[in-house]
């Protein structure tokens, strides 16, 4: 019923001039147009807007646009190499993104991302889920939408690749598309800041991440075009990218280790416990360590979607609330009153019922700062345990790279990738934002019926002076609880004073007869302490599971299962290939090994190219002469492809005894 | 309104005269008692039915009787035994039993624990809690109960007390206790079957437990007091209690580590392991262990509990539901039609209803069927976890026994007993049984819901043949449902034959390009993806958490705060205190040692009574002459002394390095 009034009223939001027409409306929608969809109902209020660059014109602009660019891009790297392999070479298909590497534009990806988790966004609710189709049929829409998810991250992937390319051109390139991009969708908006979706505003405020992601972009590339002009050496150095980071890593490793050892730990003060545990929800940017690319992405995308789910959840409901309680009117009260759901003084009487009309009112008001405020605590609470995650993060992190994996993993795991290592990192950053989404929506379900339970059952009955069931049953059963707090009290006394020893050194059984007779005396009432123990049991658990949702560094589960858990499944294993993949020590250690050859070095060693370590070797292993001079040489190179290509170091072994297989490349080829 | 009809036609359960005249009550019911209790709405269908022993009678009776009984034993141990101290010494309160002790009369104690939980359950649900009182007020009715609380330990006080003093009048009065408590009981219910309380043969199927515990104490006494008559040897030699146990727990540890030492673990095959798997959700009793007494009386009550809980669960529902379904008519049909609960061919014409009566009776009877299924279901999981908690216990006890402490708990523990150790120690069995009825009434919540979804959203559409909601959403989404399935595939076959080289000693990463390339592309489906596995995480999580609720021995929270679960708290703590308490290869070792002092031993060593060593040593160490005798003796008088008194073996050494402690009383007192 409610529904049908805040259907019929949708239209008409924040207008003042409701009444008994609302009312009157109410029945002829639902007989004329009982199963209508939403969103072409209220034509009239919101008008239908056609922004001057349509999104179809847009995407059919744009998009080649995209595909000119990205075959450019490829052109001007091939040009710049020379063509080896198609999958596995240089040029080929540029790469959106190095995320096994530290690469110096951790906010552009972040960024783009984030662009990415807002199409999807949107498109999942959207009518026309692929731009380039207009008005798609409902049977054709479903193909769409699953072609759409395709197109999305191809469409925006020039964004991203014109930033690993590395090169002036593709910088320039860069700027201009994502300022294409952000102008397009500041004039969209700004041209058609209302649309009849769920709420008038929904649309504008659903597409402000992107925008703030693509001004970011716009600010982003500029920045990275100007300092590849200005400064030749400082970018060349920042293209060995990475370099900074791993040396202050070996730098605070180092340097920690000195600093331990100098403080022992005292034995800490409650105090100082509670503030380390508290601080632990927090993190704070530690020096010399990074977290890797993975996870800022999937913290980005996470915030984005609790910003996303947090909007829907709001203006799915509270302006359809406004709208009843502004259109409740006393024949509804009547029916109201007479289903027992409001209390009335007189419920014979159905004629003046001016008092009960303010106490629906009232009621619907509180319902809907119940709703508002658990939404805030929800959304408090995810970006907490997100905070807390990245935490966990760090420090588990930290621990699998000094090798302690049974401190961070139940049983002993090796580190080393797999197929489900690799399909768990590939889908990490996707699982973490997808369960902060159902984290966010499980919490406010969870946490507005407490909140509207306890508004109704204490808050209200304390207003307006009435006992609410609740108060009658406290009231009633207080000897109950009485008996059982002093049963446990006297439980414990008695186990303190008479039934242990109290010689601090000895805490030994005594009085063994009257233990057991305490104990069988008080097996019925110690049975109902069980049973509040039990519902403290699964209160307690569901509420730790409810919070600790979005967590992919916990399982929910328990000791022995606890890779049932998909999340923390997915966790582990991305844990295991993130850490078997780029330790960063290792990578400090071979760029300290690699510096006295920069004089004399390659052009301009560039770590976002894979295997180039690889094909350098390979390349210019022939012209290299004196005997001396060519073994330091040799070496260099060999520890700077084991740099570029870590993935060698745990197989160089087996190279050695074995030259047929892979490891063949790093000896010379033999005649 | 269905609650309304129930209570309208409860009276007429298993009649089948209903029909219309029904329906016209149910109005007249509704208007004239909206509020009356169930209890005594009927009358005139069950009669009240006054046994010839009525409880009043029969408690008042019973009550002195049981008391002059307790008094009785107490001056016959004080008779034989000198008073030393009221509170530690042996006379004084006779011990209900000792629980950390190995007794032989397990399942006597098992008997009488659940005629208390029976009592418990009866007294919980009871109108009249405190038999000696009857017809209490509503408002004194809370103090009763909790007066009832106590009350029940205390009058079935002597059935427990009359085994553990172990002499043959006191068989005999045990004898006679429990055959008056049995005769007494079967005479009430074969008096008085019917009861108008919840269902007519509730109170009659409540009871069963309790006769049937009554029956197993009938016929444990005889038997007891036949063997004290037939084999004095054997009963002595059973005196000593568990002597035998101790031996035969040595002989299995000693005799086991050999069979290990001589069969290597082999590479297992599945099928073997998954029997291994099954075999361990069962209990097969162990030669050479046996599990603490405390184990045996928590699961005896947790499997009371479940019978008593699905009992209640049952006669609240199904009877209810029976009469609904015998009681429905077309004008509720009418109603049901119109809210669209109910499919209808000719919703407009109300006056032919034949055919959606048979479907709304068909509809009732499958919520019955679902109700029935999932309760045996419950039943059923429930015992099995009990069953599987254990073989977990065992398992516990015996890695604990071996001193494998962090096999067990996650951090280091002391097994030392605490206060808090006790107090859980002293309400262990009561958690469990508490734990057992919240966790079936839990299940059978979530079950109920999972069976009657599946029913009306899979197989009563597929039975009519018309395509529910379900199969809509299904039929229209395959598409995507499809997408996510193939992309999952696409990823771990890349994973497997593209990205991880295939050499089995070097499974590392390879192909980095086209993995970025593939994981970019594929975040927002794996997004989707991901929350699926949400979905499946919150699925099984709570599933795991629900079916799982009644096993102690398993935290419900994540590693790290498991013991914030007060079930798996009382837990540890209770672990604690049994393996510090009684361990049986210390046990075992002392008895061998005790062995040979048989025959020029004390009279009788009883090792129920708990400080007697302690005692003896006081009393005989006087008169003790010749040197060498004299240190044999003395020697044997300290293990027997350790054996009844293991809370002495932690403390032996401070004892002796400070005699002013309570070790002093194993050294000669000082001038």
């Amino acid at each position: 019923m409610a529904a049908n009034i805040s259907r019929a009223a949708h239209g008409s939001l924040l207008d003042d001039s409701f009444g008994d027409d609302l009312v009157s409306d109410w029945y002829i929608y639902e007989t004329a147009e009982p199963a209508a969809p939403q969103d072409d109902m209220f034509p009239s209020t919101v008008p239908d807007c056609d922004p001057t660059v349509s999104p179809k014109l847009y995407h059919t602009c744009m998009a080649p646009i995209s595909l000119a660019v990205l075959l450019g891009l490829s052109l001007l790297v091939k040009r710049r190499r020379l063509h080896r392999d198609c999958w596995n070479g240089i040029p080929g298909l540029l790469s959106p993104a190095n995320f096994l590497e530290e690469e110096g534009n951790r906010g552009l990806m972040a960024a783009v991302f984030g662009i990415l988790f807002s199409s999807l966004c949107v498109l999942v609710l959207d009518a026309d889920p692929l731009p380039l189709i207009s008005h798609s049929s409902q049977h054709s829409r479903e193909y769409w939408k699953i072609l759409a998810l395709l197109y999305y991250p191809a469409f925006y992937y020039p964004l991203a690749a014109c930033a690993t390319v590395g090169h002036r051109a593709s910088y320039l390139l860069g700027c201009l598309l994502s300022w294409c991009h952000c102008v397009v969708h500041v004039w969209q908006k700004v041209d058609c800041p209302q649309s009849p979706k769920i709420y008038r505003y929904y649309s504008t405020l659903s597409y402000v991440p992107i925008i703030l992601c693509l001004m970011v972009l716009s600010l982003w590339y500029p920045a990275l075009l100007i300092r590849s002009f200005t400064g030749k050496e400082e970018t060349s150095n920042k293209e060995v990218t990475g370099r900074g980071y791993y040396k202050k890593y070996l730098k605070a490793v180092l340097s920690r280790r000195l600093q331990k050892g100098s403080t022992p730990k005292l034995e800490e003060s409650f105090l100082s416990r509670l503030r380390a545990y508290l601080c632990s929800y927090i993190y704070a940017p530690e020096e010399g360590f990074q977290l890797p690319l993975k996870l800022v992405l999937s913290m980005t995308t996470s915030v984005i979607a609790v910003y996303q789910v947090a909007l829907l959840l709001l203006v799915a409901f509270v302006p359809t609330i406004q709208i009843v309680r502004a259109g409740m009117t006393k024949d509804v009260v009547v029916l109201l009153v007479q289903f027992g759901l409001v209390p009335s003084e007189n419920p014979g009487m159905p004629g003046d019922m001016e008092k009960e009309l303010s106490t629906v009112k009232h009621y619907l008001w509180s319902l809907e700062v119940c709703y508002v405020c658990s939404l805030v605590l929800c959304c408090l609470l995810t970006l907490a345990m997100l905070l807390r995650t990245l935490v966990m993060h760090r420090s588990n992190l930290k621990v699998l790279y000094q090798g302690a994996v049974l401190d961070v993993f139940y049983k002993a795991h090796i580190l080393r990738p797999s197929r489900q290592a690799v399909v768990c990192w590939m889908s990490f950053a996707s699982f973490q934002t997808a369960f902060a989404c159902l984290g966010l929506l499980i919490q406010q379900v969870i946490f507005f019926i407490c909140f509207a339970a306890f508004t109704f059952l204490v808050i209200i009955p304390l207003q307006s002076g009435t006992s609410s069931y609740l108060f009658k049953i406290v009231q009633n059963m207080w000897p109950f609880w009485l008996t059982l707090v002093v049963a446990v009290i006297v439980q414990n006394v008695t186990a303190h004073y008479q039934f242990l020893e109290q010689h601090p050194l000895r805490k030994e059984l005594t009085n063994r007869r009257a233990l057991y007779i305490v104990t069988y005396l008080l097996f019925p009432i110690n049975v109902l302490v069980g049973v509040l123990a039990g519902v403290w049991r699964m209160v307690i658990s569901a509420l730790y599971n409810t919070i600790h949702f979005c967590q992919l560094d916990i399982s929910l589960l328990n000791r022995g299962v606890e890779t049932f858990d998909p999340g923390y499944h997915a966790y582990c294993h991305y844990l295991k290939t993130e850490v078997s993949q780029s330790h960063p020590l290792m990578r400090a250690f071979c760029l300290l090994l690699l510096q006295p050859t920069k004089p004399q070095g390659p052009p301009e060693p560039r770590m976002g190219d894979l295997e180039e370590g690889l094909q350098l070797m390979h390349t210019k292993k022939a012209p290299s002469g004196g005997d001396r001079l060519k073994r330091s040489r040799a070496r260099w190179w060999l520890a700077y492809t084991l740099l570029n290509n870590p993935s060698l170091m745990a197989c160089r072994k087996t190279a050695l005894c074995d030259p047929t297989a892979n490891g063949a490349q790093l000896s010379p080829p033999k005649p």
